[in-house]
Parts: C-alpha cells; structure tokens; sequence
C-alpha cells in the first residue's frame, strides 16, 4: 500500500540535549568525523487506495497539527514514499 | 556545512505503540484517510570538511552500531543531505 514520509526535526535553536548526548559519545566510539547530531522523528503514514493531493495535503496538515509540536518542531517534509508497494 | 541524514525505523514485525496510538487519534481528529502509523528517528550529522566514502561509510557504521538497537530497529537510509549548504 502507499505511504507518505513525515520528517520532523527540533526548530534549529531548541536545544537537542539528545543530539548532544549523541555528538559527545561518538568521539568515545572512534566516530570522529561528525560535528553535531541532531534527532527527530520520521513517520510513515500508509494510505488506503490512491495518493490524491487531497491526502497529501490531509497528510500535511496532520505532520503540522499532531505529528509535530509546532513551538519547538519543524516539520522537515510530507513525501510520497516511492519505494513502498 | 555539509550534513548527513540517518533514518531508522521499528522493524516491521516489532510492536509500535506510538505509531499505533496515533493511528487511532488520527480519525478522531478528521484525518480518515490513513490506516496505519509508524514512527521512528531521523539524525541529522553535520559533517566538518567534505563528505568522503570514508566519511559516508562512517555513518552507516554510526547508524548500525549508534543511532539503532539492531534487534528491534532497521537503518532505512544514510544519505548526504542535499540541501544542507
């Protein structure tokens, strides 16, 4: 079935104390050519029948309505996943 | 600077409960047109100097060993983030 791709990321000046926690450990691991990290969510919405852009835009509002905290998130992209069946 | 993005996601036969309790808010609210709800993470690593294959080849090792629990996650994707400037 069809599925469209939210991406959700934390606003850029919110601070990601789990992207910190993440940036710091990975030099310990040997992982040292990485800056920063910063983490967010990725849903996968699967649609009964057909991606109209009625459901894309259904999909859009739901990523800025329920999907995404909207004081402290940024809603990345609604996409059609094009790998799925 | 140059970034690259990890997504995971739940393995497909592993429970979901957050993808599941927003799948049966979604109706609730007048979003009718999704059946089902998966939720998983999306790492953004911002990368200093050039992103290499050895750099790339970092990440997935990152992603596999890091940024997911192999018994209950899959690494979907590790790809360089073509707008990040």
């Amino acid at each position: 079935m069809p599925r469209i791709i939210v991406e959700v990321m934390p606003k850029p000046e919110i601070l990601d104390p789990q992207g910190k926690a993440i940036a710091s450990a990975l030099p310990h691991l040997g992982f040292t050519d990485f800056s920063g990290v910063r983490q967010g969510k990725r849903f996968e919405l699967t649609v009964e029948g057909e991606v109209t852009e009625q459901v894309l835009e259904s999909a859009r509002t739901a990523a800025a309505e329920m999907l995404s905290n909207p004081v402290i998130e940024d809603v990345i992209s609604v996409r059609v996943d094009e790998d799925a069946a």
